[in-house]
């Protein structure tokens, strides 16, 4: 029994409490410090930064993690970090970790993504944020081969700290082994966008409904990007943050003739 | 009977399609071009940038605008621009408008936002795109003060464009004359959250539920953030990006021994 002590760690996701990449991410942090977990009761990927404002939120404790305090709440990944902070812990964790998201947050994602979202509400508050991600969709998805980078991660945010205003965003190519991992690669957000393809259906009635599909364009392939990290099978880490000024754009519209 | 060609101007926000900010940005808009309405059917404020992906969309015409082709659609202001994008139009607009917001989309506000988010998505798409918000949440706001800058800077992005990944955030402060209003103001984004306060109640069961307050912190005085424009009756205009990358914050990483 040591005195020392140990990290608060807070972990969210937008696949739901019960999804295998927060239960694997939850076992390794606490590895790290004192766990607690607040999570969507469902499903919330795509939410992007929404909150519910329009409507009351529930709060549930859960009970899926041996010894370790859980709740599901019926919001968006940001309102769980707001609930987290105010309503659970009545303070400042010292380490958000959001995901491990189901599928890639890279490039133009980022701002589609609940997991990020998440990360970006608890860099917002001041905590220090990393969202995870694999670029892998599937429910069985193999997380194994990427615990020891998210520990290296956290250890040294927990000991470093992050720039003010600033997150972290992973993303891991998807391996079978730890090997196939070439390294962790600091990028810059890729240029890309969804193309998007409506899949319109009838439904039994006869009135049209549709499905929102697409396919990803990469725009750019500079190799410090995160989509190249990942093509070549590094660990993409973009420094993100919440302070969406195009400041190069202030002076051409300083010349505008209002 | 001109045959100048006029641009063809789409008109999304997140009240709905029936508020009052976007029945009086429709007839402002009908100076300037041609004009169609994709608009969530009810209200979608504090959506950020979610999309709908686990569930299917509905899209109706509505009979709202006289000589006005209008759609409501189920989806989040996001969801609007992509549908108007690939359903309806099946071209890009020459312009995108957002709002008229009730209520401010300052600061951080404009993460959380749906009337800034589909503007956003506009830009993402390569649509010269503007949100236009106004300091006041009341349906019954008073708009009128607002129309000579909508105009003059939509003909401005019209002429002129924008630099390419940047939009426009223009926030309005609230007053009864356009005399009051002192200039447009280009800025930054003003540093400021929201400290969340959740209100706790109880249901006729007993069971606990939560209502999402709080209240705006600003912690920057600078006098080039939308922030200060505003207090000081000065239309803000934020260019706004949607590369989240932190660049400061990569050679500090680069320094990590992971």
């Amino acid at each position: 029994m040591s005195d020392t002590i140990r990290p608060l760690i807070l972990v969210t996701n937008d696949d739901g409490v019960s999804a295998p990449g927060i239960r694997f991410l939850v076992e390794l942090m606490k590895q790290l410090g004192d766990v607690i977990v607040v999570a969507p009761a469902g499903p919330q990927s795509g939410m992007g930064h929404a909150i519910t404002i329009s409507k009351p939120l529930r709060l549930d404790k859960v009970d899926l993690y041996p010894g370790i305090e859980a709740y599901q709440s019926s919001g968006t990944p940001v309102d769980c970090v707001k609930m987290a902070v105010d309503v659970v812990l009545h303070r400042k964790p010292d380490l958000l970790v959001s995901g491990i998201n189901h599928g890639s947050n890279s490039s133009i994602n980022v701002i589609y993504s609940g997991t990020m979202s998440a990360a970006v509400e608890g860099a917002i508050e001041g905590i220090p944020s990393v969202g995870f991600s694999l670029c892998d969709y599937s429910y069985s998805a193999n997380f194994a081969p990427l615990e020891k980078f998210i520990l290296s991660i956290c250890n040294n945010v927990l000991k470093n700290g992050l720039p003010k205003g600033s997150l972290l965003n992973v993303n891991f190519p998807k391996v079978d082994n730890e090997s196939e991992i070439k390294g962790i690669k600091i990028c810059r957000q890729c240029k890309g966008k969804w193309q998007e393809n409506f899949d319109e259906r009838a439904d039994p009635g006869g009135r049209k409904y549709y499905w929102l599909t697409g396919r990803f364009l990469n725009e750019d392939h500079g190799e410090d990007t995160d989509e190249w990290a990942l093509a070549n099978n590094y660990v993409s880490v973009v420094p993100t943050q919440f302070d969406l000024t195009a400041y190069h754009a202030i002076p051409y519209l300083n010349d505008w003739d209002f």
